[in-house]
């Protein structure tokens, strides 16, 4: 039997709606983020990254490097096993019992991903929770949605960030139900915010429990780096923080925070946390600096702000349409794969800016994007160099400018 | 509503039978595997490690050390995106480069586990292809179990390691079906071998593909580390080869590898691979120089055997009985989950030997076992301890001896 030929077939079929991936060849230059040599096409060359989701430049913090270094010299490479057979490490211990207490848990448990920890939580608790339903936001991530699918319960898809929806498809839900809201506070790709107190307000009146995923906002946002929800006050009444350790922080790994009793129950009962390698002790010793730094210092938080607020201002300024919204995330709408594409390679072949054109699965098709991602590495001369091959490359090609 | 209730009722059901989990609290001490640190219990103990996954003590190979260390040094902490979105470092690259060459294919695709290249990986395949359907060796791991019924697809299981109920079963499947036998070469915990030729044999007869899962395979068996199929001069007859950088490798990440079309299909549909945060370079540089060694180095393996068989001499000549079986695990049964528990707890309190009780949901109830794993780093004193600790507690306990 041919499968190579029926693979080929629906590869075809990408290449024909100019969806198929072609992956950048990056080498990170440490204390030169975001810089990056770009070992793709013809020869090496200097790019600056502005899609990055090490939001800021933690992955070359001198305190996340020294602690994996450190840690790399102390227990070496790999765990060594699952976290029951050996792989619980000492560092894993602590990092746990750091994140309990930057968001103001009980306790916490870590994955070896972001993607992990929500796939494995959501199923394990709409598996195992007595007339399980999941009421799931419209635009959560891929990880929740197949999470909720292996969980095999009740669901219901409420309309994105519309707590009247919610209301309703609470109310739907049938009595003796044990009703799990689930929802990111921002949202990766159109970098809108969650109505946290007034989905925590609905929870209380109809005795749900809360998830949210906070893996685009721990680290940037709240006094401390606890999130959206810290910012706003609001952690005390979410009963599940889902957050990564491989965005802000700088590393890899997710993690889940809650109750001693809700994070036992995930630790003893979900497949996708027994069955595998425990993540690395050099990895936990570098997001355990990250943290700590990020709990302290709020010069990242402030310079990442600055960043993006000048972002927007100048492409407001010639007028390129991007998306508005409260977060970190400036996406600049092209709506076509085949043009995202040839925009994305312009600006890297021409003028050394690597911005990956964003389309289909990650989006919808037909809001195939730019997505910008400013932070603390980026200088204003960063800005002016990108904004200034922006304004050539609409000039040059016509595309729809904003209406001023 | 009373979440912690609920999360408590079904804790207290695996407290009861013998099944609540408590993790030791290691900490690895790099020129110094097995032995490490145990922060459990009163006080800071040392104690030498007898259930690790980390097959060859590669995982504190200075040649992996350093390549890890210099990766930090020169792209930073982590990866900063997916592997689409900034996140593919030229590290990546490289590693993908060697494993399609250690096992002989077109082309290989690392994921964030192996757990997560099985799903993944089984996930997209059944789901995607044709009238597929998976037929499944009974004892496969959860990664693969969880593959398949993420794929919805038609699936059969198969006898474990029995090819006539194979053939039975793919003569069951109907015409026009694109079938993926799917099994493992050497199983986890009873540490059996599959007949791999008879399978490729079936496969070629009925036109399916094979997969098979080389996890506790990879490193240690074929002349280059390339796992079972690599000795047995059957790479070219398996259609996909799954393995991890995260047991005798030493370090972390699971991958796929096989033609290009293939892995080409799945790094561009499969959600588990497309949705989440790349590896740490420094964990590709690691596993990189790991496997490279491994290719040259044959003294791990000659040393693991070694220690093995003479493991396995002493147990049968004090009459503890072992599942007899071709590789390098020795289960020790005790099949009772209590007991199994309470032998541990005495050998880490008493003699400083740790081997996790494996009890469900690892194996089947009634099945519980310890299971050692001697590498090169057991010394034969140690061998020695562990064996008079064994010696003293079945004297003590009166547990079963082998027939002599």
């Amino acid at each position: 039997m041919d499968f190579d030929a029926l693979f080929n077939a629906q590869l075809d079929t990408l290449r024909q709606e100019g969806n198929y991936r072609i992956f950048a060849d990056l080498e990170r230059e440490r204390g030169n983020f975001p810089r990056a040599l770009n070992h793709g096409g013809s020869g090496v060359r200097d790019v600056t990254v502005w899609c990055s989701n090490d939001y800021l430049c933690m992955g070359q913090h001198p305190k996340v490097l020294q602690a994996m270094h450190e840690a790399l010299d102390k227990s070496g490479a790999g765990a060594g096993g699952t976290r029951n057979i050996s792989g619980t490490n000492h560092h894993h211990v602590l990092l746990e019992r750091e994140l309990a207490e930057l968001h103001g848990k009980e306790a916490a448990l870590l994955f070896t991903s972001g993607y992990v920890s929500n796939w494995a939580t959501l199923g394990t608790l709409g598996a195992r929770l007595p007339n399980a339903v999941i009421l799931s936001d419209a635009l959560n991530h891929s990880s929740m949605i197949e999470g909720i699918r292996h969980a095999r319960c009740d669901k219901k898809i409420w309309k994105h960030n519309d707590v009247e929806d919610l209301r309703r498809k609470l109310q739907e839900c049938p009595a003796g139900s044990t009703r799990i809201i689930a929802f990111e506070s921002v949202y990766s790709m159109d970098g809108d915010i969650a109505p946290i107190r007034e989905i925590c307000d609905l929870a209380d009146e109809f005795g749900a429990m809360t998830y949210v995923d906070e893996v685009h906002a721990v680290g940037m946002y709240g006094p401390r780096g606890g999130g959206v929800a810290e910012r706003e006050g609001l952690m005390d009444r979410i009963t599940l923080i889902e957050g990564t350790l491989g965005k802000a922080f700088g590393v890899m790994g997710g993690y889940i925070t809650g109750s001693a009793a809700l994070v036992d129950f995930v630790r003893s009962f979900s497949s996708g946390f027994i069955f595998t390698t425990a993540l690395p002790p050099a990895l936990a010793a570098g997001a355990l600096a990250s943290i700590r730094h990020l709990k302290e210092s709020r010069w990242e938080r402030a310079r990442q702000k600055q960043q993006v607020a000048k972002l927007r201002a100048r492409l407001d300024a010639i007028g390129i349409p991007h998306l508005p919204n409260p977060s970190h995330i400036v996406p600049v709408m092209v709506k076509d794969p085949v043009k995202c594409k040839m925009i994305s390679d312009v600006l890297l072949d021409d003028h050394g800016v690597y911005v990956q054109p964003i389309n289909y699965p990650t989006v919808p098709k037909g809001t195939e994007r730019l997505r910008f991602t400013p932070g603390p590495g980026h200088s204003d001369e960063d800005i002016d160099h990108l904004v200034g091959a922006l304004h050539a490359l609409w000039k040059h090609c016509a595309l729809a400018r904003a209406v001023a």
